[in-house]
């Protein structure tokens, strides 16, 4: 595989053989999204190996262990350091933990918050997420006109999608529509984990005042990650799933999917959703 | 939540508000991809908690154990049953294996092909999938014209995504073009194990004179997937990663992206693509 890296991280040039019926193929360079192995180590013990694209990548172990409900502080960090031993030291990650910080190991390994019973339901997962963070109950809005203005601006701003079509992105605006962090993933959950990570790490958490933008689906496991953020509006660019928005429901985010031009579906606590006065 | 089910087992209808600026919001119904969460179990014992759409739930269980290495033959499946004491029994299956069968179950939990090293790269991980699994040797080829029909007969296939706009698909045809199976979900991993347990459970595997096509982008676990099924072609409508890439072309599968209408870009394996002869 070649190796020549574009000047964008999340990018790599490969060979490709382009078809067209009634053609002969054309030989040629095609840019592609990045993605290799991470895995993440807790005080020396494996707790994951995600496929993602690199770079940020201290913001996602950061972002992945908060969503988790292992951390909430960023003083909890005392460091997170390539493991030097390894031959790809940038694919290992270690995180160095207060003391005060317990761990279920068992549990973090499972990538999910087990219900106690064997009823497992959408139900019984939302209420199992709830142990960990607390539904919410801001009174923040936004206007219409600033969420419809959010697709384009995130979209000017991926640069590695514009190069290869091939990765997710997740963002964070403030109220005011300004675009605070952005991350590009091939893996939606990656990048969500990157942007919740980077404010976990500047000390700008909660997301209270703020929006999470995703370019792809709304799935349960989004709407999870947002509420660990403290973030009350959740948009989504293509369609939210029926866990996403029962999640949402009880959960008190607002969700709106389809967020294109001046239209948006909000499925979920619209009344932070603030339309101008209709023109009469 | 509504529970109104639409004819579709993959659809639900909920309430939305659909806002577009310079007007009043209009309450209606919209029909969402459905999300509940799956607990696989291995003789009594948790080995996965997957968010899909509930369908086929038999299937996906079979299909994440083949790409998860563990089985190989529908004979070693006694049973897959719902446990019967949970308060939502198709939400937690018991597989049955039979007694021949050894579990690693600590592997099995990590969801991923561990490399023995601390040197976690892609080509690490790649070997590590090849202990499982050896790279396709076939000779087998397809017309680049019958590709180039398969998206639009997967897309009229999909009732549940004309619904809601929010699954992916995956589907397997023969090289005649000829569609034999095809699974919706909105895990696209999911929709994969879901053909491929059906493969499995109908005696049709090795899938090796077939077209493995997905809705949306090829990765590194789409690649593993496709090679436990001893899939020869997989075709993506949208991108692949860098790693799906490497992976192909270590695994001898032949991997094509965009695929779109006559036109395809190949990344690996092109001699497996015939194109008609070129009119002069």
């Amino acid at each position: 595989m070649e190796k020549k890296d574009s000047s964008n991280v999340g990018a790599l040039s490969v060979k490709v053989d382009r078809y067209e019926l009634g053609a002969a193929p054309k030989t040629g360079e095609d840019a592609v999204s990045r993605e290799e192995p991470l895995e993440i180590r807790v005080r020396g013990q494996s707790v994951a190996v995600t496929m993602r694209t690199p770079g940020h990548d201290r913001e996602l172990a950061a972002g992945f262990l908060l969503t988790e409900g292992l951390i909430q502080k960023p003083e909890q960090i005392i460091e997170i350091a390539p493991c030097l031993e390894s031959d790809a030291p940038e694919n290992t990650l270690n995180v160095f933990l207060s003391a005060g910080v317990e761990i279920d190991f068992k549990s973090l390994t499972r990538h999910v918050f087990a219900s106690s019973s064997c009823g497992l339901c959408g139900k019984a997962s939302i209420e199992a997420v709830h142990q960990h963070f607390p539904p919410i109950k801001s009174g923040a809005a936004v206007s219409a006109e600033i969420l419809a203005q959010m697709p384009e601006q995130m979209r000017a701003s991926q640069k590695a999608f514009a190069q290869t079509g091939g990765l997710h992105a997740a963002a964070i605006f403030d109220f005011t529509g300004r675009l605070l962090v952005l991350r590009e993933d091939v893996g939606r959950h990656n990048a969500v984990d990157k942007v919740l990570g980077s404010g976990l790490l500047e000390g700008q958490l909660p997301f209270d005042a703020h929006v999470l933008l995703v370019s792809g689906r709304a799935s349960f496991e989004i709407m999870q990650k947002a509420l660990a953020g403290g973030i009350p509006i959740v948009c989504a660019i293509s369609a939210p799933s029926s866990l996403a928005i029962e999640f949402a429901r009880e959960s008190g985010q607002t969700l709106a999917g389809f967020l294109r031009g001046p239209r948006m579906n909000v499925y979920s606590r619209p009344e932070r959703i603030l339309l101008a006065p209709v023109q009469s």
